[in-house]
């Protein structure tokens, strides 16, 4: 036990200081590392591998609803950028601008894209024709650059993976279907692949994304009461098909604008994960992303049959499917439990002299403290996905549960302020003017999160104006 | 057959005018677009989908020897490039450069990654410092930007895609082991996935890779004599670990420099396949890669019981994990042959009534032209299974039997010249000296490609000086 504390005070105490806590865990779990360039990010194998799951399952619900892949370029002309008034307005101050190749001058400044809209909309004004190339339902897997001055790795880096898919419809109707269903799509990721519970519904309009109509977002709760905006979905209507031209044959024969939409989650969805289910003891990885689900650690190693148990051990869960690591360095039992809890590790299996003997080995759960118990070698693959299946389960709950505790219905400025300052989301009314919002932001450090789809009031007057209100939102800190 | 010939008049004829028939190919069956900045190019899905299945291939492999997967900033510090001179003095003159971020100058100029070696060198120096922390294999997955004058999609374009593998080892022996492990790698997935025979060995120092020691390629034969360097894998030795000044505590307790390597491959690789594969009617794509496996095509569509009966056929095939294409359009049955023809399609179906009362279909396989075999529908699933296997194996068959014709042995520069008017590559003795490449360079527009493993000599003399030469190499036109 006394490698057990000297360990964990490595990582700072998640209740006094939990912005460091995130800092340390990421750094020392090797998700990721600082870039030598300021506000960039490394993602190290443990942290990249979190994300190729993060992709499989999204990318499998994508093609699912009937996405393609697609791949763009990521050099964009500047002048692409201004077509769309309020697009520009919102990016040119933080985009990356290249200027030369190598000592050469470009007779136009390119853009590395901060988001791919408008040359995806260039490309798109040249395939679609007729009614019959829509719905156009196009996603890419890429990197963006957005030269933020406040970064965080994970949370906000100059540069960050992400996807974005944009499509285009004969209607509006469809359009609007599409949006939401991306987002339902999002909801439905984050809560049984990655445990999380989200917030979903429309951000206000000085919240919503650059050119936009209208955006969607799943907002997750963090365990300092702040919100995490963790995916997006855009309704544009007509804006960015007029800009660039974009125009097809419809069903009656008239030349009309598709349409559009676009969604797009990140790497942040990696920065939600760790700040929803981490604790005093470093990460806790829900199961199915996890890049190792299970370690295996020998007790008394090199007591004779030890090694080759554990070792034939491994083998029948790999070839089971499961995610398997065997630790068989010099470092002590203790040290490893430490090291694999710190790192999220969902299932430790300890295999010793003993264990062997009973044909079992000892099993405990990441996401119980202090929980051991025998499990029989005898169809352990099965048993250990099952557990698998139940941890992600009991994460989601705990976190479901912690959620709810952390909303409060709020009626006016001082319920707003007490809930901010004991690290709550507020759900109350907004009159829906601008002038509200800012003042909540400027005097509350709160801004407006997202409007639930279920519109039930909490209340009939705003919480900032006093007037009469009929739009119910979530209000909050958020990263 | 009227519909046939006008549909194929689309793409110019491979044997009068290759390089307008692999633009056509690529334009018209929408592997490929290009982008609206000069040289860069928009992967479409039907060719961005062959591209997801070579990376599955790629890092199926890479993990199963011990690889693993990590992300690097793509914006690098221009003082980087320049601490290894080769390095710099190579990729110079082609990187775009960023040097503001909106209206503002950023106080360094940043690279847009031309390769990584430089940034992941950077890292590693803080990441390694004993012996346990060897081999160090990290793979990445990204865009690099490379500005070529002259510029074809696939081929060569401003941004590709790419994995670069980056690799520390204890040992010279050790790094020189994956160097060549990594390159045998590359063959077998060209041979096995792709179809496609390679050809590999060591290049000659002039054309090997800015930096490195020695590069290895596969090179590929492309249909009209060229070479096409496929992918390399590159041993660094100490050069870039003492620039970067990476040090690891020895067993021996001393501080080192460790060995370094790195390997890639990019989307060329798409180039290569549809040059090794295709024919006058178009594409024809290796099964194992191939977006669409199976398309059905039915015949006589409004009589009852066809479509029913083809949509089962589909779930059937997709059921046990085939990628199937069931096209219902209005286009009549011969315009679709051609289509899917024309897009490489390895394996048709065309089920009409009379081929479901006899519980069959018809099959044609896009390796051998004019065939037809009726299939029965019992066990379809598994006969379309071997199938595929088959014409792989005989599209690989094809491609190494062209390959073998097209490599002559030369002796002298009149038997070079002779081997490059009639688009073949010449294999034969080199003395070494850069002059007599470069001046076969100038004189015949061929380059050496790389000197085989087997290096049992084909003459005494140099092709070029006549003098006494003991190298072995391969040379070529190329792309």
């Amino acid at each position: 036990m006394a490698e057990s504390r000297t360990f964990v005070k490595d990582i700072a105490d998640i209740e006094s200081d939990f912005s460091r806590w995130y800092t340390d865990v990421v750094l020392k779990t090797r998700l990721a590392d600082y870039g030598p360039v300021k506000g960039t990010m490394v993602m190290r194998p443990y942290g990249y591998a979190i994300w190729e799951h993060i992709q499989r399952g999204l990318d499998d619900r994508f093609k699912a609803t009937g996405h393609e892949n697609a791949y763009f370029p990521m050099l964009i002309p500047y002048s692409y950028l201004e077509r769309e008034a309020e697009h520009v307005e919102g990016f040119a101050p933080e985009v990356a601008l290249v200027t030369h190749i190598g000592a050469e001058e470009l007779p136009e400044k390119l853009v590395v894209r901060p988001t791919s809209e408008t040359i995806i909309c260039e490309m798109y004004a040249k395939w679609v024709q007729s009614y019959r190339d829509l719905p156009l339902l196009i996603n890419q897997w890429a990197n963006v650059v957005r030269w933020e001055k406040t970064t965080r790795p994970f949370l906000r880096t100059s540069e960050f993976l992400w996807q974005e898919g944009h499509t285009l419809h004969e209607t509006e109707a469809e359009a609007r279907e599409e949006t939401l269903r991306m987002l339902r799509v999002y909801e439905e990721f984050c809560q049984n692949v990655l445990a999380m519970p989200v917030l979903i519904g429309r951000k206000s309009d000085k919240e919503k994304f650059a050119g936009a109509q209208e955006t969607y977002s799943i907002e997750a709760i963090m365990q300092d009461g702040k919100s995490l905006q963790s995916g997006t979905t855009h309704y544009f209507g007509q804006n960015f098909a007029k800009a660039f031209d974009i125009r097809f044959q419809s069903r009656a024969g008239v030349l009309e604008h598709p349409y559009q939409t676009s969604f797009g989650a990140s790497t942040r969805l990696i920065g939600a994960l760790i700040m929803t289910h981490g604790d005093e003891r470093g990460l806790r990885l829900p199961p199915y992303v996890a890049p190792v689900q299970v370690v295996i650690i020998p007790i008394a190693a090199k007591k004779e049959g030890v090694l080759e148990n554990a070792h034939r051990l491994k083998d029948r869960l790999t070839a089971a499917g499961l995610r398997v690591k065997l630790d068989e360095s010099e470092n002590s039992p203790g040290w490893k439990f430490n090291e694999y809890e710190m790192k999220g590790v969902p299932v430790r299996l300890e295999l010793g002299p003993r264990d062997i003997e009973k044909n079992a080995a000892v099993l405990s759960r990441r996401d119980i403290a202090g929980e051991k118990n025998e499990v029989s070698l005898d169809g352990i693959e099965s048993s250990v996905k099952a557990l698998l299946d139940d941890i992600n389960a009991n994460m989601y709950q705990k976190a479901a549960e912690r959620n709810r505790a952390k909303i409060v219905t709020v009626q006016n400025m001082d319920d707003l302020k007490a809930a901010a300052d004991s690290s709550k989301f507020g759900l109350g009314m907004w009159c829906g003017e601008r002038a509200c919002e800012d003042k909540i932001k400027e005097s509350l450090q709160v801004t407006t999160r997202n409007m639930p789809f279920d519109q039930t009031p909490v209340g009939s007057t705003c919480v900032c104006c006093g007037k009469k209100a009929k739009i119910k939102i979530y209000f909050a800190k958020s990263y």
